[in-house]
């Protein structure tokens, strides 16, 4: 943990935080802290700061907070995947806040199995304590606003310019020969949009609907990736993108 | 599975090849081959080609194969990674070989807790069809040279040049502030060498070391990632930014 986020409730009007329960346990037993200590704070969707620590006790610490003026931006990118396997999905939550993304939309497709809807790993009881642990170790307090939607074809034709408006739209897609950084170089555009498909891929209604709706094919090279590991792949090279532009 | 890996000595001088448990079943079960089909085949570190599947069986397949003449190259970036916990190492292992490495070295550092040495993930027949794994997944029939290293010092001091000869060297530092990218274009060295340091990063000893070594730190903007992710994501910028140069 590089950052200990707190929810806007446990603050107080005067910035004192009581801790209590595994956040206290992991400032006590792994960070070692003593009372005058300082620590990395931020607040969920709030500002960063520093908290000092005011007190120790049997599982609990107290800490007086101050915090920056601003909230950090959200990240430029969002994700639109096509949901996966929830095994793998448990293990991208994290992985994906760490790496950066605004939004996640989770999509249905032809080759997306029924049964990864009714999956405990797609409630937000499941994926917000694992996004706060992915922003907890990215120092970032921006939560990714997520959204579960089981029919594509509403999502591309009715709901997706609400949710991303003005976006670069791309989509992974293994036929092509574009690279996201020569798509993304000399472009202005504010946010990207990545949308990254089920494991068998998309199919060709699915293709057609996304490059319909101005998704343009980027590819990663000959080499065919697992999903996950092709979501973080391209995650990293649009962020790195997105930076070389500026 | 994109591609059908074969031991060297289950290919018949004639390109026959008789296969029976988990790929046979794999090839009927899953692909669901019939007489006459083609399915891409490539030898272990030799070259790569198309079975064309003669019959079926109770859980048997055979196939005539035809190889390419040459066998690929290998992927021009190699891993130098402090061993993280086996159950991230055993999830890394298919990962890395999907994005392509030459060589994973996997070495000791003073965060690296000792357990994690003594593990079942270190040994060939743990990691090597994991490897293998990857390489199906990714279509690329070289599998990584692997080689297991206690001791730090020794390692870089004196085995690393025989290792590595002649790559350019990084290691992934959060306080860098050039990117991969940057440190490589213009560069034309044939072979980049990454090192990624354990969870709680490289003691100064150790970084210092590796500075001595030649070792560039490059980093990836404010967001501290987890070893893991890390690792995908430098593989990710390093192969792209190679690729940029051609």
């Amino acid at each position: 943990m590089n950052l200990l986020l707190l929810e806007p409730h446990e603050v107080g009007p005067d910035g004192r935080v009581p801790l209590s329960g595994s956040r206290a346990t992991h400032l006590i037993g792994v960070l070692g802290v003593v009372p005058g200590q300082a620590v990395r704070v931020g607040v969920v969707d709030g500002p960063r700061g520093t908290g000092t620590v005011l007190s120790t006790g049997a599982g609990t610490v107290e800490l007086a907070c101050v915090f920056e003026e601003s909230t950090p931006d959200r990240p430029r990118v969002d994700l639109l995947l096509a949901a996966p396997r929830p095994k793998v999905m448990r293990r991208l939550w994290a992985q994906l806040a760490s790496l950066g993304v605004g939004r996640i939309i989770i999509t249905n497709a032809e080759k997306v199995e029924r049964p990864y809807f009714d999956t405990h790993v797609l409630t937000p009881e499941c994926y917000r304590p694992l996004l706060i642990e992915g922003l907890q170790q990215a120092r970032d307090s921006r939560l990714p606003a997520v959204s579960i939607h089981r029919r594509f074809r509403i999502l591309i034709e009715d709901e997706l310019d609400g949710l991303c408006e003005g976006s670069l739209r791309l989509v992974a897609d293994p036929s092509a020969t574009a690279s996201a950084r020569e798509t993304l170089v000399g472009n202005r555009v504010r946010r990207v949009l990545l949308a990254v498909g089920p494991e068998g891929g998309w199919n060709s209604f699915e293709l057609g609907l996304l490059a319909a709706h101005g998704f343009a094919g980027i590819g990663m090279g000959p080499r065919t990736l697992r999903t996950d590991t092709a979501c973080l792949a391209l995650l990293a090279l649009v962020h790195d993108a997105i930076a070389q532009r500026l």
